[in-house]
């Protein structure tokens, strides 16, 4: 095929390609913020609180997970049983504090998306000072929760969890 | 909400974005580059070549697909019917050659899709050449475009149209 330059696909050395902002790019489309909040009677508060970062692409191109896994370092690849796809998460909240939060901070989303970004961010702050260990303080966390965008199915609502929270303290 | 810092959300003077790149991440997931080919009795070939780039996105976030209309300064926004998007579209082929190609030759995408950026981009350069209206250009538009990903629905197999092309020359 001659109309075609090889040496132009999939990152060419000429490219003016910005890493971090074309992740941003790609995030804002297929990344999913999520915090998910079940029961654990392990714990004093009765619930654990578990955010999580996921990227799905169709399982035959996986050349931009592997990239985003690589610059962010951190984070699993697996495919998703429900569908074709592949999928990309991290859950480790260390790195999450340390890697991702950083990224979207300088490289924010364009969309309304932005908004479930910085909930997000703010919930894993709030961990690492073990708020969510709290009654009090998971009870923020959840009205946090409640405000993003519900990426998926919530098993517990907002409601239902600040109930049990209540029943707690009294 | 103490934790979130709105001077940063959706676009803050502050971020670091590179917005071509971020569109060129934005585009690897969610955009489309598609060439329908359909019959038109009117063309002396008889088939009519329509190359289009298309992005969608989530209606309740149209931000970025107004950040792509603004920054290409080209295409229309409308819903799409079969689902709950919105979705960006140009299909102009000089606003295609002057403004999408070259973006995509500085800003290429990651993944496998950047081979239909390429196949879709030669189709458009034979396009301007009018290599569409001669039944052996056709037919080499026919076999780059039979090379590109399905993107939807083929209503016309390439061996179809080729088919037809060799018994016009016969």
């Amino acid at each position: 095929m001659a109309n075609l330059r090889p040496a132009q696909y999939a990152g060419s050395q000429t490219s003016r390609v910005n890493l971090p902002s074309y992740i941003s790019g790609y995030v804002d489309g297929e990344g999913c913020f999520n915090v998910s909040i079940a029961p654990r009677k392990t714990l004093r508060v009765g619930w654990e609180v578990r955010p999580s970062l996921s990227v799905s692409q169709n399982g035959d191109r996986s050349e931009v997970l592997l990239a985003i896994q690589d610059y962010f370092g951190c984070g699993t690849l697996r495919p998703d049983r429900s569908d074709m796809t592949l999928k990309w998460e991290i859950r480790s909240l260390p790195l999450l504090v340390e890697r991702v939060l950083p990224h979207f901070e300088a490289y924010p989303l364009l969309s309304g998306k932005q908004r479930d970004a910085e909930l997000f961010s703010a919930v894993c702050l709030r961990m690492l000072e073990g708020e969510h260990l709290e009654p009090a303080g998971l009870a923020a966390i959840v009205r946090l929760v409640g405000e993003m965008n519900p990426s998926g199915i919530r098993r517990y609502s907002p409601t239902v969890i600040l109930n049990s929270l209540w029943e707690m303290k009294a």
